[in-house]
């Protein structure tokens, strides 16, 4: 059987342009690597419109139902390659292989970890990834963010409105963002402290965040102690299977689209966090609307083949 | 007391931009003339991802809900006006005079109705204006779509995968639609019947829609039985405030937004059914996430003036 369209990636983008494709009666199919991609980790999600707090895996799992009950499968599978020959795509995974008409890479970047034991163990239990996601639990609280780029001096900016006190941690001398978002970084001063030239080595805690150790004493104290860490050190877009395919990217290094995810090649569209289509704004409820979007131009470009 | 951000409309659109700038802690507020806008009157919504299935009206309630937890209020009030001087914007209601820093404008499109008796009442109840969103409800049935342009093209060659029959009713002895889709609805001409030169006169049905009155005849008979008459002769985006503060509109007639949403006037962003981003995909999922980025851009731009 040749599918009318396969999508890689089973995160949110994924999953939305599954449920649009089977709204489309489209023969699809969803493969993962990772089920729910970065949603499925999220933990509690309190800004997908429609949820007041919703957790990250059940969200997923709930628009894999909704596809699975348009008749488009879910299947956790890793794809190796993606060959094209005109209109076909040819899709090696871990377990089989598989023929679509179209594709759409939805598969996500990953957020930089900063490779520490106890890392892992702690991923929502005090540590973090996204200010904007997760940033509000810690109303009243103390936290580090680390980083020494615009998302970091962002996430410090955001959390100033409801944490108590903010180290923000920088590898180097200097932090490099926006002139705009450093200039308001000065007015937080008295929330904000910046410490320079630091790393974060290691991380202490059982079940919980406790403290940090730093690589060089801060106030005669190599231990830092916080209510959360945020590592805001950047993302890296998953586009090797985009550039086996010939699929351009774009300066920042994300596969470059149109409004409607169509990417430089015929049949190939992309959504989600692999795109940078609004920027640095990440957030479940755009992958959802790009993969939405890239599912109905999947369907209304098959006709032309069809 | 200044808001930092006036939101007007409380559609999907309108209400995630408020879930956002209640989570980025903005003193914000959605002014909504119909509370929900097109989405509170949609019934069923089966291809909201999250949702297997929400009614219109249920689904911008919890987003109200989401809002208003976040301390963002709705407020059914018809603004009258906005004027702007500098960065501050009067938005002149109904009820109340209200001032803020920036404004989105998430005022959708009035679908354009046939202006019949007995329409809005057998609205949802057999009469629909999006093929997209209710097509499918008539898999196996017998439809008929009003219009000869390229949405109603679109809208008979995907019913035409559900449907059993479908009358396009075209009121000139042409159908004007992309190339593309005229040549899909050629391979469909047993499933789709096209009628020229006739219009819907009459619809005919007590709580359920039963029959059509044709303004002339089809073979033989004025009257049309169908399950269900769907009207795809456009929408008109909801514009007169946007142009009163010198908003610049794009080629059809939408409010012209960039990648993050931002119109032409420093302070005023557009999301939803008002602009065309997605071109012709008008949908619940991209109207949230245009919402939540016109949000966030308004707090990353509010930034400037703080």
């Amino acid at each position: 059987m040749i599918y009318d369209l396969i999508i890689i990636g089973s995160g949110a983008a994924g999953l939305s342009a599954g449920i649009y494709a089977g709204r489309y009666l489209m023969r699809a199919l969803v493969l993962g690597k990772e089920f729910g991609g970065e949603t499925a980790k999220a933990g509690d999600i309190l800004n997908y419109p429609g949820f007041q707090s919703v957790d990250g895996y059940e969200l997923v799992n709930l628009m894999k139902q909704q596809a699975a009950k348009l008749n488009v499968e879910t299947i956790d599978a890793e794809v190796a390659s993606i060959t094209r020959q005109g209109h076909r795509f040819t899709i090696v995974t871990d377990k089989k292989t598989y023929e679509a008409g179209a594709v759409i890479l939805a598969v996500g970047a990953e957020r930089r970890r900063l490779g520490l034991p106890n890392e892992k163990e702690l991923t929502s239990r005090g540590v973090h990834y996204c200010v904007t996601c997760d940033g509000p639990v810690y109303a009243g609280k103390t936290i580090a963010i680390v980083g020494g780029g615009d998302s970091s001096v962002r996430g410090a900016i955001l959390a100033a409105e409801y944490a108590k006190k903010i180290f923000l941690i920088a590898r180097r001398q200097e932090i490099t963002a926006e002139p705009i978002n450093l200039d308001y970084l000065q007015k937080l001063k008295d929330k904000v402290e910046i410490i320079f030239e630091t790393e974060v080595k290691g991380i202490i805690g059982k079940n919980k965040l406790e403290k940090l150790i730093l690589s060089r004493p801060h106030k005669d104290s190599a231990e830092l102690i916080v209510d959360g860490l945020f590592v805001e050190i950047g993302a890296t877009p998953n586009v090797s299977l985009a550039e086996s395919l010939g699929v351009e990217l774009g300066e920042r290094g994300y596969i470059k689209v149109d409004n409607m995810m169509r990417t430089n090649i015929d049949g190939v569209f992309a959504a989600g966090d692999v795109v940078d289509h609004f920027g640095s704004f990440k957030q479940d409820i755009a992958a959802a609307a790009m993969g939405a979007v890239a599912a109905n131009s999947a369907y209304n470009d098959h006709k032309i083949h069809g």
